[in-house]
């Protein structure tokens, strides 16, 4: 391990030359402070500074995107932006996932050399494979869970998102099962709340996977979400498990990356790790990071499910950025980590194709929470749309040619494709 | 608890009108999905959705701070900026900090009728102060174990902050502790490397502590950095205390919220809360969340130190900012949870007269790295100069005029007074 290093590269912008930036990240990020303290030693230097790998120049801009940047003495008007690789030493901080955060991602944001830094990639030592042995299932273990074979597998949200009581939760998991959806899985919203505490849903909902597994053949995987205090995770776990529960959900940024490898180390079913709050890290262009680096790091941490967005979907993300992050997830890490991606948000069969025909690949899971609840002819009807809509995809056939003979799909465009142009 | 609510302040921006942008947020983020379903009943709205309390135009602008916003038909190219404040019912999600960031801080960043959200302002009902008790020492607590009363906790952070063997750490320790001052802290970049593990810099700085208390009758706090996946937290923890140490600290973002107040549940000493990386979920004006509402996440999950950047600092932070930070940690919270701000970054004898100027408080740490170690005579007089600002500052003195008969001081401003305008 002596030897290994960790390989950042920085999206960056500065009133300063790019060489410059590039020594006040490595400096702040290893050995450095704002002046010479004994004890800084060119050994020391050498064996612990981080090291400037490349400088890649791009384009030049006449506005800083973030503000608080110092400029230099004679300083030209303009911001330089280009990539910086800058490799660590992994001796300074070893295999751990929150000392390396600390180390790639941390006082860097804030450096007025910087009017602006984007961590776009980040290349780990075997080291960390050692240290953090991943997701348990991801895309096998789920096929394997769920039976599904070929195709997406296909869920759906619980909406509304709050408020169910038991009873209407039981019914609707019931008809859900029923209707052959894959997998069901709580909102975000929705945890273990005074009105619906975890132990009630976990009976109510799993008395209605069995009954309807009793009589399709098929045990639907529910996602239970566990999100909640460090202590209240292994409760939440053992509590879906014991009941025979086959899937757990937690919000990633609700109880951190350390949080989701700490379930890791124990959970005994899937782990469906939903991103939210993952705007507030991405959506400014010049900060934050990208989801290549996050997806490593949730990835590590043993997310067998990781939610990406979907095409289409009602969030400010591209398409082209959504496929990205389904195929960074699809990549192996280390030759394995197979996470299975999760297309969710506005979702409906006519998103099927769009994403097949993107993304180039069926191992995911696409969730429609409204496009199948709310599918004119009921959620069985919206489930058969969702599979008419891959089997299209899959055939290269567009959804409309396909529609005209499979009658599920047709009334899911009729009912969805005109929304807002909505893709179909 | 039934009836209880949290309150959101949201700085919004978007090219619909503000009315709609509360909906869209208030929808997302309670019953709501992209098409109405069944069962999303008036009153189950009613009884579990969020309330719009108020909305407060600010100023328009031409152009979106953040990219991927959809504009309405017809739109008049104006992107309207206001104050909206949602409330939501605590029946939701209940007192769980984990769950109130997905419902106040998930999905919503994301949306695509903003161009800009910011989470600036958070009431919470009394229930959260039931479930989290907060900080076991805070100020209180942090001068009895220092014997430091009526001006700062005077600190550093040892430097280089990666690379020194345990002979040099303890020597630096001695030399730091002899010379005078309350508080030493570990670098946030180092925590428990491979070249220098914990248990080993537990041992030589402890040992350097005793015996230098012995010699001068007062005990140095030292914080180690303990920062690492949830499970060695208890373990380095536990290593601390049995050591006879009496601080840990954390790097919040790294461990997450909810590994922070894992840890207050069993912590022993002070924890010293750093929040590195904090400046990707703030840097951009329109999107992430302002300090005034993170501290109080990390004072209820149990920061009795926080930091909060420093006058003057070598990062991007407006002094104003930096300012409001340490008033909003000194802002009592239901009532107590005395958190102890960390001013750090930059800092010397000559920000002291600022700091307690604009600040008007010296229930804080001050800690300088370079500002002590690299004092042209040395950290003794380094340390003594940071005293004599702070005498200085308390008279409201000027630095210079009290520096006339104050050598420590008047070296400390020839030394550093120079580098790039810094303060004196």
């Amino acid at each position: 391990m002596l030897d290994e290093r960790v390989t950042a590269v920085y999206l960056v912008e500065t009133p300063y030359t790019l060489e410059r930036a590039a020594e006040v990240i490595a400096g702040e990020q290893s050995t450095g402070t704002f002046t010479a303290v004994p004890g800084e030693t060119a050994s020391l230097k050498e064996r612990h500074g981080a090291a400037i790998v490349s400088v890649e120049a791009l384009e030049e801009t006449d506005t800083p995107s973030l503000p608080g940047t110092k400029v230099p003495r004679g300083h030209d008007g303009k911001y330089r932006r280009g990539l910086i690789k800058v490799s660590y030493p992994l001796l300074n901080f070893g295999p751990s996932l929150p000392n390396l955060m600390s180390a790639v991602a941390g006082n860097l944001f804030e450096l007025q050399e910087l009017s602006g830094l984007r961590l776009v990639d980040l290349e780990l030592p075997e080291a960390f494979a050692a240290a953090y042995p991943g997701p348990k299932f991801g895309v096998e273990g789920t096929r394997r869970l769920t039976g599904v074979y070929g195709r997406p597998v296909i869920g759906t949200i619980v909406k509304p998102s709050v408020g169910l009581s038991m009873e209407q939760l039981g019914s609707l998991v019931r008809e859900m099962a029923l209707a052959g959806v894959d997998f069901i899985k709580d909102d975000e919203l929705n945890a273990n709340p005074p009105y619906a505490p975890l132990k009630d849903k976990v009976k109510a909902v799993m008395a209605e996977v069995e009954r309807a597994a009793d009589e399709t053949g098929r045990r639907v995987m529910y996602a239970f979400n566990i999100t909640g205090d460090i202590d209240e995770l292994r409760r939440n776990h053992d509590l879906v498990v014991e009941a025979g529960g086959n899937c757990v959900m937690v919000s990633i940024n609700s109880i951190g990356v350390a949080g989701l490898s700490w379930l890791n180390r124990y959970s005994q079913v899937p782990i469906h790790a939903h991103r939210n709050g993952w705007g507030m890290m991405t959506r400014s262009p010049l900060l934050g990071m990208e989801f290549t680096v996050y997806q490593k790091l949730c990835r590590l941490a043993g997310a067998d499910h990781l939610h990406v967005n979907g095409l289409g979907s009602k969030f400010y993300e591209s398409d082209e950025s959504v496929v990205r992050s389904i195929r960074a997830c699809r990549q192996p890490l280390f030759g394995g980590y197979g996470t299975m991606p999760v297309v969710s948000s506005g979702q409906w069969a006519g998103t099927a194709g769009i994403t097949y025909e993107q993304a180039g690949t069926t191992d995911l899971m696409h969730l429609a929470g409204g496009g199948i609840l709310a599918h004119p002819d009921g959620p069985a009807a919206g489930v058969e749309s969702m599979k008419q809509g891959w089997e299209a995809a899959v055939k290269a056939v567009a959804a409309e040619e396909y529609a005209v003979t499979h009658g599920a799909l047709r009334r899911a465009i009729e009912r969805f494709g005109a929304v807002e142009g909505r893709r179909a």
